[in-house]
């Protein structure tokens, strides 16, 4: 009973991917060229990841915070590497009604700038440190070829800012946040990681050091997850961030910044979902357990059995149940399209032999089970869901990872869906001509320091083994 | 032992107003005129807020959603009286980089015109209605004087949009979320509210109906707490937004929006606060419950005591420990300035008969309880605390509302920092002389239908009691 509105991904994997998003009602296109409107589905995955990761954050004594919308344009070009990064694609504010302002207004491609203003206010001595804040709003790129989660003018993200008084303290921040996003997207979000540091030239305009996760989608293309800087000190100079040390003298602090967008939901599609719709990891699922009563027009017992179960499961669960007049193959359907975890049909026949069936969403498998053992089962249940879509998706990733010792062999390897793993000792502008030559293929991340290697592209002793592709 | 740092509210409101916000830590400025930066207990009071108000409105069926920021200049001038009420404040896009746009973009000021896109794309038929979604986002209004909370150029809220097939159940639907803020604000917040249709001059540009609640401050002004537009079908008439009836007709849809925004924590702090800092309902407070051992070099007990304490109410309560060496003075003029509910002092001395004190900051009352009695002694002094703060707030509403019949008895009630109640029978043009003569009286809401009274202002037949007053 596979569906017919879903492109297979076998034969357009780009039409797939929208394919699935539409029917599952996640988004919708606005008016304005690359801003999405979120529906309800959409939005209530996001609300999710937000929750378990907020959630995280504050085990490490993270506070919340809100920074305005608008920079000053001469306080955004303070530092000179972060601004040549984002000048293109900014948003101007120009104009309050039809009066020109004095000053023009960059709109947030990301806060550096603004916690930076923030930190500078409120910090005079050690004492004060560490402090760190996270937000959760949304930041704005011009975008040419925009793309629903992957590739948009407008994007929701948390930006986890931290300073700190010892630099190793921050180093080591900015390597234990990495961690936490391996964690949450590992076991939240059951899709696997590489996790590692970024070469010079993929490295975030401004920080010293970045780390990143990388994922793999069912293409073999890439995916950046999120990514953890060691900024240095290179903002607290340019932005006059200073403290008094313990030995009383003047300081600049120490910064790390940490990120996760919405871009994790096109992870989490091309990662988990297929020729049926979305598969959804359990937490982050809107609805969790569908209960779908059929024919119960025919036996008032159905109802019943329904409510209970309902009642009974409701503390535990995101529950939803789809007492419709529709039919069973149109309930399951739409619950199989919008990537609901685990549903359970009663009706009348099962009910007889006092059964119900169980659909658990990634294997579609049905499992007739005593409606007495429901809630234990489900428990069970969904513990295998969120190993299953983990370890499949482990296994994929696995498979499409290949060893290569040269260029052709690094364009064949690509060409196949797969990611390389390759000698290298290119520099940043070498990192540009490969990425040029190859059209559009990048060091995804350092997987380890490289034994009596030679580089691929500079035919050079390598100084690291490093994962290559094409990434979204 | 009142704190120094507050300005006494009876020698300058205002002043005490900030120094209340800056002393609690509240928010600071930001570069940008107009736009605060929300330090951590600001944002923690405006979640708590966040997270009741949606967990009400998600009882009665409504979704989250998020539109974009922009909307394209021709979209906002659609519909007339609307642009009207916001084209001379809104700010505007008008490059991105260094290129100039085809078409501006407004920043919203509020999100009709998107909400009524994205319905127009959603909506077809009568089954697809009603929908009820909200979103939690800033909107932006650029504002000449500015003050935390109560008037910024960036400011947080939620608008709630739905849309019906019936007139009548649109209308209903306005009503009864005019009584969801009000049974949220009075109970969960603790403020007292007069709930009213506005009159024609104070109605939002673009609704048939405005409800709303007003509170009073304890300077006797009035503010505004949230609103409940019934909006017709003059957006969907402009918009398009049709859909075919039970009739198989088309029909444009009937629209309500409804919105309460971070004023309403200005209106926190003028109704509970006082002269020693922030006092905060009981659902809203960052720490609910503080613990604050003393002494503890003395004896190594209380510090054990504090940490089973902690254990046995943490579940419970957001909680905090104050295991710093500050002084006990200091200790608890930081909780009281923060308004943090309730204190547990744990000290040596009450420790000898097993007891410790506990402080409730509305009456700054000292109680000594028996240890093992303080979960059930903290259970009944929240309830009491809440009740407490509505109560008094309640008794100074009352007693500031005096009903008058001339426009001299008016003046002078409003100038003793009351809320005048009138007889009406005003023209918008008539509200619109009455505020300038009076300089600054409007009128806030419509109390009840008058009877056999003549208008104060315009000598004919009054059709409403009113109440008026200066507002924020």
């Amino acid at each position: 009973m596979s569906n017919e509105k879903i492109v297979p991904m076998e034969k357009d994997f780009a039409k797939w991917y929208t394919s699935v998003i539409e029917n599952a009602k996640l988004v919708t296109y606005s008016s304005i060229k690359g801003m999405m409107i979120y529906r309800p589905n959409g939005w209530a995955i996001w609300s999710n990841i937000q929750n378990e990761l907020d959630r995280r954050y504050k085990e490490i004594g993270v506070s919340n915070v809100q920074l305005p919308l608008f920079i000053k344009y001469s306080d955004f070009t303070k530092e000179a590497e972060h601004i040549e990064g984002f000048a293109p694609e900014v948003f101007l504010v120009t104009k309050k009604g039809s009066e020109d302002l004095t000053e023009q207004y960059v709109i947030r491609p990301t806060s550096e700038v603004l916690f930076c203003n923030y930190f500078k206010s409120i910090v005079n001595s050690y004492r004060d440190l560490p402090v760190k804040v996270n937000q959760w709003c949304s930041v704005f790129r011009a975008e040419k070829n925009t793309k629903p989660f992957l590739r948009t003018s407008e994007f929701f993200w948390s930006e986890l800012h931290t300073i700190h008084a010892y630099e190793k303290e921050a180093q080591d921040h900015a390597f234990m946040c990495i961690k936490i996003l391996k964690d949450f997207v590992e076991n939240f979000l059951c899709i696997p990681t590489l996790m590692g540091e970024k070469t010079e030239g993929e490295r975030f305009a401004g920080a010293d050091t970045t780390y990143t996760i990388e994922t793999i989608m069912k293409d073999g293309q890439a995916l950046q997850a999120g990514t953890s800087h060691y900024l240095g000190q290179n903002f607290s100079k340019a932005y006059d961030i200073k403290f008094t040390n313990k030995e009383n003298k003047l300081e600049n602090v120490y910064q790390t910044s940490v990120g996760l967008s919405t871009r994790i939901i096109g992870a989490i599609i091309m990662s988990h979902a297929d020729n049926d719709g979305l598969v959804l990891p359990f937490g982050v699922a809107p609805i969790q357990v569908a209960l779908l009563p059929i024919s119960f027009d025919k036996n008032p017992k159905v109802l019943s059995v329904v409510n209970d179960l309902y009642e009974s499961l409701k503390n535990k669960y995101r529950i939803y149940v789809d007492d419709s007049n529709n039919s069973f193959g149109f309930k399951v359907s739409k619950q199989e399209t919008n990537g609901t975890p685990i549903c359970i049909v009663v009706g009348p026949k099962d009910l007889d032999n006092n059964k119900a069936t169980i659909i658990v969403r990634n294997s579609l498998e049905k499992t007739l089970v005593d409606i007495d053992e429901i809630p234990t089962y489900i428990s069970n249940a969904v513990d295998k869901y969120q190993s299953d879509l983990f370890n499949n998706a482990k296994k994929r990733m696995d498979k499409s990872i290949v060893e290569v010792n040269s260029y052709d062999e690094l364009i064949k390897t690509v060409n196949q869906k797969k990611v390389a793993l390759a000698p290298w000792a290119g520099t940043p502008e070498d990192e540009k001509d490969l990425k040029q030559k190859s059209g559009g293929i990048t060091p995804r991340c350092i997987k380890s320091v490289a034994e009596n290697k030679t580089c691929f592209f500079t035919k050079k002793p390598a100084k690291y083994m490093v994962y290559f592709g094409r990434a979204y």
